[in-house]
């Protein structure tokens, strides 16, 4: 599951998520307008994915640069980086990437190897992105029973990370911890990253799943089916208010109500210290296609109007804990 | 829009709903099993139509029995209601209907036109329920105010009743009262009723309005952007419990915490007094295919698990109040 994005003689390939579970296609990104259309088209999506894949963006970007002339110039880092920048704005592990690769630009600019080093770096952001999600799956699987039912949002699965994932990390290390488990998965409109990620990750572990529209997740939720509620992060403020995918702040909200345990999972690297609250978020609204079409096909009539906000902020008082690789973090958060 | 179901030269004719917006085909039927069929399969759907289209299937059974034989006996009405009492557990103006039905045979099953009497009465039950969604709605229209951004759930409008609509009557009467009225309509998955019908009910009268996907309406209230939420009902208890189509007791919850008042408008038909609460209103679980597969399209992976509940409940004390041809009920509900 970490053959989602490799590089390989001298290119970066990213497996084309828009297809699964249906087409197992891959993408090669030689040029940065690739790397910069797979993240901005969703090809590859997920916070902690989008930053590795930005990583590896840069060394695509400095190497297409070299094609056209024989030297780097610190302008050309700074440039690359700004397109990739533009991809998408919400999660901010695209931005801790991209200063990571600029302080390796920046300690090895005169270095004859400068692609090979920063090369390397890429390599580390990823592997360490699969490292953190090994560790913060492992704190995680402390607060699962024996026989708990998992509300699961959206997927932040491997698929969405370096490796091995965030919510549905704790959810395996639960499983390989010798609990049983169950899963009930959002759909999650409008891409169905939920019905199409989420559900084939599980079925390929033989977890057991349950696929819902998003619309569902509050009657399971006041039936008493539902023992915690596990989500991804794309940004945490300083405060602990989460932007995640649209329709995770209503599960907040409905686990609340319900007296259900909600959780984020997520690296640290998603938490934006710099920002104070949720409010301070920008939220990407995406094209209204996304919600009047589904694979080509019109659901909704000719002209109607449409909105699609991408993501939506969970307040922290709705967030019992967030597990992160250097523990479990409770109310009031403070990630210094 | 009060032709999506007539009677015509001896059949009941339905506007197929599942083929919405982008055909319109009409269903003749002829057998109790074109009614019936019509009818589970969702080629109408709505509590109030549903109620009126087993009020014509009554006589279009009973023409049936004719068929076969020359005098109809109280065993072939009470199979015919049995029939249709089996298509939709949870829309309880479908045993009102079928009571009135009833009533009538009993009252003209001596008479040599008894079918004509049956016809009379179904048409009655028609009529009577597009008066009544004029004369809530004009009482709901009183609950709005110039300017207002309305939520709304799947499609409570002129395709879901005889005509006028419910939760989309009101808009429409508060339009018609000069009100400046913006809608915002989920899309209400699995069966897009709120893409499909809801969107084209309000484009056809020029009433602004935005789709967005059922995890969306939480965004937006926690915003500030909805004045308040209507929505229509399949079956209400004596308490004010509202079983309506799932994602409704989300909705009831969001606007709570957000302090946006919430409506059910529904006519009196829809009002079961025998049911003390909400928790004995039986739910229909539909086919869990409806959520795996789009117009034919697979969303999910070959073997994936669904549910598919159609209906959730929405407890009395989220209900601001509910909206009915006799006037505005306020809490405690009482409709006696």
């Amino acid at each position: 599951m970490s053959d989602h994005v490799y590089w390989k003689e001298g290119s970066l390939y990213v497996l084309d998520q828009r297809l699964l579970p249906f087409k197992t296609t891959y993408l090669k990104c030689s040029t940065l307008k690739d790397v910069a259309g797979a993240i901005t088209d969703m090809a590859v999506r997920g916070a902690p994915l989008i930053g590795i894949v930005a990583a590896y963006g840069v060394v695509v970007g400095m190497q297409e640069k070299l094609r056209s002339r024989p030297h780097l110039k610190e302008s050309d880092a700074e440039k690359i980086c700004r397109v990739l920048k533009g991809t998408r704005p919400t999660a901010v592990n695209l931005f801790w990437a991209l200063k990571k690769m600029r302080e390796a630009y920046l300690k090895f600019k005169a270095d004859p190897d400068l692609i090979g080093h920063l090369l390397q770096a890429a390599v580390e952001i990823h592997q360490q992105d699969t490292e953190n999600n090994k560790r913060l799956s492992g704190y995680g699987a402390e607060l699962i029973d024996d026989g708990d039912t998992i509300l699961t949002h959206c997927n932040a699965g491997a698929l969405a990370t370096g490796g091995y994932g965030t919510a549905l990390g704790v959810i395996r290390a639960a499983v390989k911890a010798g609990k049983s488990i169950r899963v009930i998965a959002t759909e999650t409109r409008p891409y169905f990253q939920g019905a199409r990620l989420t559900a084939w990750e599980l079925m390929q572990e033989h977890i057991p799943a349950t696929l819902i529209t998003d619309s569902m997740a509050g009657y399971f939720l006041s039936r008493g089916r539902i023992n915690c509620v596990i989500v991804g992060a794309d940004r945490i403020a300083a405060n602990g208010d989460t932007a995640n995918k649209i329709g995770t702040y209503s599960l907040a909200v409905l686990a609340h109500e319900n007296a259900v345990p909600f959780y984020v999972a997520a690296p640290l690297s998603t938490v934006d210290t710099k920002i104070e609250s949720g409010s301070d978020i920008p939220i990407e609204e995406r094209k209204p296609d996304e919600v009047t079409t589904i694979a080509g096909h019109r659901i909704a009539p000719d002209g109607a109007v449409a909105a699609n906000p991408a993501f939506d902020v969970t307040p922290h008082r709705y967030i019992h804990a967030i597990i992160t690789e250097k523990g479990i973090i409770r109310k009031p958060y403070n990630f210094t």
